[in-house]
């Protein structure tokens, strides 16, 4: 069983600390400036809730500093934990900035989308892990198999990488979904219609290689019904210059294939 | 029961026939230009195959034309059904280019994307309904139901837009996952990193709107993270492009909710 500091209180704090927890471990505090969040993800793990640093204590195992990137800095700076192991969940902040807070130091990035209003299965999450020692990276990965069947080392440079290629997976489709909504509502039909296209797209991923799996007019070379979309986006040039640099993109994917 | 010609062997023609077989009804002749394609629909359905469009018989109770958009004007053209109901399944086309081969006609078009390799449930599947008269509608609506729990009245101009909005559901999407790839593989990393969070946003939308579903960097608004991207696009240009237009819609659309 291990002793855990939470520091934050966010969607994956709320994730990890719970799943963390559910694996056996003891979630001492949750630390966040917001009174509201960390009285919150406090009650709900049985820890104690604290608003300041300083009232951090110093007798748990690890501390998982779990804080939006602009403002991790800020707290890292108050932190001074001397030999305690302290990992962030960052996809983004190189492993190093934790240099500061203490000798022991490391990553646990969970490669996932979080939402506190949906339960995730952490289990088929990969987490990503990094650490500046042998021991300490061995901890953590046993700690990770706790509660993922995918823990895999990553170092800082590639976990950049990872995060960027996670933007195109994750935030820019969920942007394309949000234009197909509004053309729909548009005209007066419903999200709904494409709920099971949408689903199915990225499961035929989980099987094929995508390139495999691409389909429509670009990829077709289908010249006609690109002309179409074009002069139906005419009153949207931001749109219609996506449209344009989308399919140049998925036609030169082909041809380089 | 009812008595079908498919005009077509490609990915729709090969769902569409099997589940309306499975449904209880007969296919009755399988064309396509490509004899192979033809045997091999032909003989799953257990139809006849045939490579000419005159060997098409007249008895049947509905004629299915599901071949590529560029092609089907010139399969049209051949065709001559008389009083026969023939309808086509292209998300794209207007319902009308069939008032020359027949006085009765409509479109049947099953939004989704097939592929061949995978089954598709295709209960779930909403099929789109058009036809000339009501009681063509409602012939068709009742055999789209023995397929489908989810058969909706959609005119010529409403597809257009669903059909657009499917590219940006789905094509563009896959597109991303690609981009995806290639970087992951470019740093000795696995594709399959990033399966379980791009299923999670996928279903994801199944419950949320895509605007409370998204995430990110751009939806943030934050600068430092958007910045290394940019940095670490720079060899790429057609992605850095990309990147930056990308983030600037998200962000717009932030700003505009």
């Amino acid at each position: 069983m291990v002793k855990i500091v939470l520091v934050g209180a966010g969607n994956v704090a709320t994730h990890l600390g719970k799943a963390l927890k559910d694996a056996g471990n003891e979630i001492l505090q949750v630390f966040s400036k917001t009174e509201r969040s960390a009285n919150l993800l406090a009650q709900k793990l049985e820890a104690n809730s604290i608003v300041t640093i300083s009232d951090i204590i110093l007798n748990a195992d690890l501390y998982i500093i779990s804080i939006t990137d602009d403002n991790a800095d800020q707290i890292i700076d108050q932190l001074t934990l001397k030999n305690k192991l302290v990992v962030h969940t960052s996809g983004f902040l190189s492993m190093d900035i934790l240099g500061q807070s203490s000798t022991n130091y490391g990553v646990f990035y969970p490669l996932q989308t979080f939402s506190k209003s949906r339960e995730v299965d952490m289990k088929s999450i990969p987490v990503c892990i990094e650490a500046n020692t042998t021991e300490n990276y061995q901890f953590l990965k046993s700690l990770a198999s706790e509660i993922s069947t995918d823990v895999r080392e990553i170092n800082s440079e590639q976990r950049k990488v990872l995060h960027l290629a996670a933007v195109f997976a994750c935030n820019f489709p969920n942007f394309m979904y949000t234009i197909a909504e509004q053309m729909l509502h548009d005209q007066d039909m419903d999200f709904s219609m494409l709920k099971p296209l949408i689903l199915e797209t990225a499961q035929k991923v989980q099987f094929l290689e995508p390139l495999n799996a691409q389909t429509g007019p670009a990829f077709r070379g289908d010249h006609t019904v690109m002309q179409t979309h074009n002069e139906m986006l005419k009153n949207h040039p931001d749109l219609k210059e996506l449209y344009d640099k989308l399919s140049k993109g998925i036609h030169k994917l082909k041809n380089d294939s």
